[in-house]
């Protein structure tokens, strides 16, 4: 397949976890072959954080540390951040003017987001929050990007980035690709409690854990609760230690399948197997990071080329837009 | 009164009117005492024209001639054009993220205009045209404008903003004044023939007209349909010549009320004298115009200049933002 553009984003959530991490071995793989732009999406941040920005700038250069250490290269692609791309702002508000109402009205996932924010007590109904998809559309377009790697839940924004494409280029000339969606497969992990991982659950497993921090996740971890005794048949089907195992210890997981079920190992060792596989995976992690962090400015040198780079293309873009527009 | 900073705009409609004029008397005013920013606004002319925006540039350069030739100084005032300054879409994506989408829904105006456009068979509802007072705010607040100048139909706008402010304020750290409307008395003149002045309905009197064309559009006004013969009385109370006479003969109106009552003068030397009126304001101006167009890159040279200084002030503005916002 021939090069792409590929872009894709992330909310700074500040230091990454493992469930983040098929996520970043996604990107690590188009990376490859393509020309990847990765930014960190300090300005969607608000839709649901206007009140509390103050962790936004350290959550950046956080998770931006992480993804050097999981393997991005700034070498290969560009990695910044998108505040520091004002043309985005100004494709947006051009974008605002020609995209109907009707079509963020019907956005499947709004009313849903609305509705579940309310349930915490909070309302985050703005209107920021309800153009959300044409900023992305704006984050998406403003690099002409080919593609865009997406989970099937962001399918219906990713269309109407398209839509919105096509409708500009209708209207004045055509200058953007319609980017297709990368469907990537994600393993979803969950926290060590069962449900979603998340840091505000502390169910979580950090991508950059100590080994004594994985042990605790680990032992954390809910397993089958009918097992009493290490010799009673186990159900690893109900077990989050085996999903763990199914992605970190794949190679022998019909084994701890079997000796689960046959009640021939505990649920101590089984978890001291899987500590050790997270380990084998985290510690090069951790080693990377500390090699970032120990160059004292790299990480800022790395967004301050990355924005670079990414202006000088959106200055394109905009251009284009400006001329098509003709204003 | 102490220097305040005043803010101001008006769009792009290409050659001004007489009924323009008014407005522009009292930018001039203001100018004499206050740090003024008069911009034209091409990005708001895009809420209800996306689809036709082949006009807008040159729109804009004939209205700053006609801005200059009226009076406005480039010396003392900032005359730029609004997507000169990026900065202004920033400030309205970051503003779009703290406003509460109702306070955009029950803007008095905007299910009127969205009627009223029904009604002439377009569909204005985008997510720009909601967001317009949004991009209003920006423009504003963006040079921390103390006052503005507004008629009284766009006071809920200005509040609007004004609310805004205080938010901000509130969310983040007090930078924005709430600034204060100028309520400026502003004379409407009717079209020639009694309709609202507009250049789509043929029936306004440019600034920069001719006297043949003053000539001829004075003949075409509507005066009382009652009168047949010159020595009929008349009621100038219903007559469009007149109410011209108001503001362009207003040291002989009463002569004027009293000899059309009385049947003393006719229709037609009636108009003669308003447009020897008419001629004698326009007249200096239509040469001041003559004079700035002799000049060729004069107005875009006034326009450069005048989005280094608002850029200069925009950039102060934004860094105070960000720092109050920590992104
Ligand atoms: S043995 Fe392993 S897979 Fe089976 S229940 Fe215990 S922890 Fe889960
Ligand atoms: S005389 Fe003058 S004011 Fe009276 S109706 Fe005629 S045009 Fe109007």
């Amino acid at each position: 397949m021939p090069a792409q553009r590929i872009l894709s984003g992330m909310r700074p959530t500040g230091r990454l976890h493992i469930g983040h991490l098929s996520v970043l071995e996604n990107w690590i793989e188009l990376q490859k072959d393509n020309q990847c732009f990765f930014f960190a999406a300090d300005w969607h941040a608000l839709t649901t954080a206007f009140e509390h920005t103050a962790g936004i700038k350290d959550n950046v250069r956080e998770m931006v540390a992480d993804w050097l250490a999981v393997g991005l290269d700034p070498e290969k692609s560009v990695i910044f951040v998108q505040s520091d791309v004002p043309e985005t702002a100004e494709l947006h508000l051009l974008f605002s003017m020609i995209i109907p109402l009707g079509w963020l009205e019907r956005v499947p996932t709004y009313k849903d987001q609305v509705q579940q924010f309310k349930q915490q007590g909070r309302d985050i109904m703005t209107y920021g929050f309800l153009g959300y998809p044409v900023l992305q559309a704006a984050d998406i377009l403003l690099y002409r990007a080919d593609a865009v790697p997406v989970g099937e839940d962001q399918l219906p924004h990713l269309e109407l980035c398209r839509e919105l494409a096509r409708r500009f280029n209708h209207l004045y000339r055509p200058i953007f690709p319609e980017p297709q969606a990368k469907l990537s497969r994600v393993s979803v992990l969950p926290g060590v409690d069962g449900r979603k991982m998340s840091k505000s659950y502390a169910n979580d497993i950090a991508l950059m854990a100590e080994l004594d921090e994985i042990r605790g996740r680990v032992n954390a971890m809910i397993t089958d609760p009918a097992r009493i005794r290490k010799t009673d048949p186990g159900h690893p089907e109900v077990c989050v230690v085996h999903k763990y195992h199914g992605i970190y210890t794949g190679h022998r997981l019909a084994e701890i399948e079997e000796d689960c079920r046959a009640g021939r190992v505990g649920c101590v060792a089984c978890k001291k197997l899987l500590a050790e596989s997270l380990e084998a995976v985290l510690a090069p992690l951790r080693e990377r990071r500390r090699q970032i962090t120990s160059r004292p400015g790299y990480v800022e040198e790395v967004l301050a080329e990355g924005a670079r780079r990414a202006r000088a293309e959106a200055a394109k873009t905009m251009a284009m837009v400006r001329e098509a527009m003709q204003i």
